[in-house]
């Protein structure tokens, strides 16, 4: 029973919420009865797994536990990463915000049991707040990492300002679903709100050129009014397109 | 210039922190320059409101602030609630987490122009999580209150048991989309889980029953593993909704 502090596990674990120590070390931690439970379902062996009042005093765990709450258990797993492999890929490019690479890898596994790529630009799949949104999918399909020219398939990009709709898409082979910021959805008219993401998709397409892939096909997901964040249009793409393989397969 | 931390309307924005005073004095608060801009636009004038630097020091304005990183901006605004009218309905019951409450919002106005109707058990979208995560659509598009009995139109609700999938609805007239709780859409096999959803159906059933309405229509979002939470199955939901009155139009 850990009763100090000062105990190297407990070290290690309160390093692990740095993005820094997660990648010297090649380590997570996932924290929570459901997470670790999702990484032994997913075969998972855990590194390092403390649970309150069996392997360390309670309040020891909650003062090294990233929730406001306190946890009964943290594990730590080894960082994986996925080869971009699949009839669905979700390209990821510059999605800052950890809740929604962790929402989309939840998303992706659930409704087309489809791999997340990151490419530039976006948050550690990682942290304790995307491990969370992923609830569990995480371990059950790890990340994949690479540039959008190095992936096969027909790439279609969300994007406000397209002509054709989401649900005009034909679907014949392997889809790169291609989100590009936090803002990666807008409605028609907000031009200048979607600025960075254009200034994306023109470094994409001169990527592209430039490695001779094929071009990306842009569509939009007809919207009322405001916006979608992009973990909402990602949820929406991946339903489309794994609706439409499901009823032409 | 406020500078004092005892000045009433800083007392009454760190007060509508609270449900009670919420609900006590019809009022509620929303934060940043780009919710007090979408309540503008909305043609919701604030009942108060202070901006750092102008109206009030900025430390004091921080110190009511429910951000972590302070705000330049809070307005204070009259909860108002919708008649549940419209082509497209979303009803909740008992989704607590007041951030699905306010994505619900958000998601059924960009979609599909919806408004939210709020049975028993859901979280308060006055409450400040729940009014950022609406992004402004609770202005836009305040919600309603309601039990399902009493609202007219073809229901259908989101449950992962079901044997027909979403895509299979055929869409007359009206819609009332029906999600149950935290646990809305849960892949087949996690029926423990999926309890107190059933519960709230049965509860549903029987006041349908009662009520003489039509037959709740059961239907499941096709899932390849794990959960969705309920916000990402209402978006899916309104999306495919929305699509196919826009087809059908």
């Amino acid at each position: 029973m850990i009763t100090s502090a000062d105990n190297e596990k407990l070290k290690t674990i309160r390093k692990l919420q740095q993005k820094s120590w997660r990648t010297k070390l090649g380590l997570f931690s996932a924290e929570g009865e459901d997470l670790v439970a999702a990484a032994a379902a997913a075969g998972r062996e855990p590194a390092l797994v403390l649970r309150a009042g069996e392997d360390v005093e309670p309040e020891l765990l909650d003062a090294v536990s990233t929730l406001g709450s306190g946890t009964r258990v943290i594990g730590v797993y080894k960082q994986t990463w996925a080869q971009p492999e699949g009839d669905v890929l979700v390209y990821l490019h510059g999605v800052e915000d950890p809740g929604n690479v962790g929402t989309i890898i939840r998303s992706a596994h659930a409704l087309a049991d489809a791999t997340v790529v990151l490419g530039p630009g976006c948050a550690d799949p990682h942290s304790p707040k995307a491990v969370r949104a992923s609830m569990g999918s995480i371990f059950a399909r790890p990340p994949a990492r690479a540039t959008l020219n190095a992936l096969d398939g027909q790439k279609v990009a969300l994007d406000v300002t397209a002509e054709r709709e989401l649900r005009d898409v034909e679907v014949t082979g392997r889809v790169v679903l291609v989100l590009g910021s936090e803002r990666g959805v807008l409605p028609a008219g907000a031009r200048e709100a979607a600025a960075p993401l254009a200034g994306a998709w023109e470094a994409d397409a001169r990527e592209a050129a430039a490695g001779g892939v094929e071009e990306i096909l842009r569509v939009r997901i007809p919207v009322h009014a405001d916006s979608l964040n992009v973990a909402m249009a990602a949820t929406v793409a991946l339903y489309e397109v794994a609706n439409r393989m499901a009823a032409d397969g």
